[in-house]
């Protein structure tokens, strides 16, 4: 059984801890939590995805390079402010001089500390700045400061993105906690997604990875179009066995992937809820389609489109918009065959509009704060979800301005 | 010799001759011009560019089959306001309609109008409102009603877009008139682009036909990405030959595709210049790159993309942005070879800012309503040049309102 915990996150599983500060990495944004550590009591089991942008910041070199060393690992640090993306030699020496600083401080094994950073591309992190509070953030480390994690981590996200639950097995309990920063589902926009679970489940990595790639498939990679992603995004799952529950059988890895996926789904809607300027959170549904692949492309093209996006934003029941931009996204249907749906409510059958009258009740739908729309393309089995936001005029008023 | 005419359009050419008028095609904005014909006294030669989405409006698919046919062409119907596409069988038929009846009422053979609409998507088209204006329309039919015409095609446009050059040959002059529609370079939101180009040139289809497929892709296909247009985009080129003039040899053909070149480029700039809500016209330059398919990929995706458009809106030098997209576009490249240049500035080189102090110069430059940016990947010969605009507030305000 898989319960979510009141306010739970990523210091809610065993023998996880954290601290955050100000360390004014953004020099013109004085006094907010930017810098933060989370670490863990005993060695960790961690399972990782990066982004695929060709372009990697130097922290995603980093922890590349830390994965596939055999040293033990502990934790991460995590900046906001400045992604320390595009800054060369300098980038690099940067992820040394503080990982190893908190190793140091710490008292923890050389090349055990993670290191993530967020935010404008192209500046040198102020390493001075951020070492002279290394050793106020590793004196407060606490094990119910996940909250100043889950805060400190954020750029442009409005509200701070946590969750914990726990999972009760034949032989025992363990928790799952997570916290995620992203401005949402703003492809093909590359907002930086940094997201952290941590568990006291004992499960070995190499199970880890097999169930990460899964579950990421169907949420993290849900809200956002392969390949064009962030030179930051990076997802860790730090798992640490201190709750001496066993997650090993089928069964066990199984209720392990169904928990995950709880989680990272929670905070894939999160981001997306929280969407730079966003006011909907818009389930796609394509059903129908020739395969699965072919209903992805759909959905995800749909999810996407800036035409789409601002419809949502105008609550304007502009079918005429889905099908155009199903049209374009590379699935092969017929026109003629095509159903959509706005909830529950069939307003286009046929590839026609089923009653003119309906679209006062389709524009009551799309003014709710959640809605879901369903196309059926009448070509085959193949059926994909994604998660998307409107686009608003605030949107653009945070990116055209996100510098000044 | 080529020159541009001032206040040209598609009736400059001999023989060309237009009308519009209001026929409230859309019910809830009466009196706009939003109908109009325009027609050859001679039969033409015909060449023409439809849509690649697999969603296609009634009246693209009502000019396939009409182009594919033996029958004399003498002109096109067009109308804004209604897209007719998702309009199933009544949409073809409202085409058949309204082109028989201008055949009738100008006298011309069965099956010699084109019909092009733009508007809104899912709607029948008031045929009864429309077909009560043909006998004005067509009785008013003048050579020099080019102006009306560029105004009738217009949706979210807020300038007439039109323009004529006369060629001079060794065989004698002719000239090539043009006229399009569309709210720019709003892709992937798939505006209805709409290009009318007439000429007096006596050029045969097959030869246009060849000409014109190379033109697009440096023209019309910059502005906007393969695979993502609109369910009714159309380009018509008419040629009636009543110039006398021949172009047939290398020269010749030559010549005609320089001076199609200019028209198109003017066209498709104009567009750009005025897309919806857009304040700039920036010319993405990518060289550098493994080939010009990658450079393309490149362009594209920067051209495109949502954070660089809205940093145009901005002014904002965040090159980083740059890089992430050009990192995501699917492009090989080493970011420590990149150098970026706005307009002459060299700022950044080797993937790093050449000096921090050049910011203000980079802003300077993105303050004035047009420039461009240049990125050498340092990975090859490729070259590609794309133009775009910005995203601004006004733009969500236009889509998200686009029906109310």
């Amino acid at each position: 059984m898989i319960e979510f915990i009141n306010k739970g996150g990523v210091t809610t599983p065993l023998g996880f801890a954290a601290n955050a500060t100000a360390a004014d990495v953004k020099a013109n944004k004085k006094g907010n939590l930017d810098f933060t550590v989370l670490v863990s009591d005993e060695a960790l089991e961690v399972s990782a995805v990066f982004t695929t942008n060709l372009v990697k910041a130097a922290p995603v070199k980093y922890d590349m390079d830390l994965l596939s060393r055999q040293s033990e690992k502990y934790g991460v640090v995590v900046n906001s402010g400045n992604a320390n993306a595009c800054t060369g030699g300098k980038g690099m020496k940067a992820c040394e001089d503080i990982t190893s600083e908190f190793e140091r401080l710490m008292e923890l094994p050389e090349r055990s500390l993670f290191i993530c950073s967020t935010g404008v591309i192209g500046n040198q992190m102020p390493v001075e700045r951020m070492l002279a509070k290394a050793q106020e953030l590793v004196d407060g480390v606490e094990d119910d400061k996940g909250d100043l994690f889950a805060k400190a981590i954020m750029t442009t996200d409005t509200v701070a993105k946590e969750c914990a639950v726990i999972v009760h097995t034949d032989r025992g309990s363990y928790c799952i906690g997570a916290s995620a920063k992203g401005a949402g589902m703003i492809d093909p926009a590359m907002a930086t997604l940094l997201g952290f679970v941590t568990t006291d489940a004992d499960i070995k990595a190499d199970k880890l990875n097999k169930i990460l790639a899964e579950v990421v498939e169907n949420t993290f990679n849900s809200i956002t179009i392969d390949g064009d992603r962030s030179t930051n995004d990076t997802l860790l799952v730090l798992a640490n066995g201190m709750s001496d529950v066993p997650v090993s059988t089928d069964d066990e890895l199984a209720l392990f992937k169904d928990a995950l996926t709880q989680v990272c789904k929670k905070m894939a809607l999160a981001m997306v809820k929280d969407g730079e300027g966003a006011t909907k959170l818009v389930t796609i549904n394509v059903q129908g389609a020739k395969d699965s692949a072919q209903a992805k492309l759909c959905a995800a093209k749909i999810a996407n489109s800036l035409l789409v996006k601002t419809m949502f934003a105008g609550c304007d029941p502009n079918w005429g918009r889905l099908m155009s931009t199903a049209g374009s996204s590379g699935a092969v249907f017929d026109e003629a065959s095509v159903s959509i749906w706005f909830d529950t409510l069939h307003y286009v059958k046929n590839g026609e509009i089923v009653d003119p009258a309906l679209e006062k009740k389709v524009y009551e739908i799309m003014k709710t704060p959640e809605y879901s729309i369903t196309l059926d393309l009448g070509a085959g089995g193949g059926e994909a979800v994604y998660y998307t936001c409107d686009i608003t005029k605030e949107y653009v008023a945070i990116n055209a301005d996100y510098r000044s």
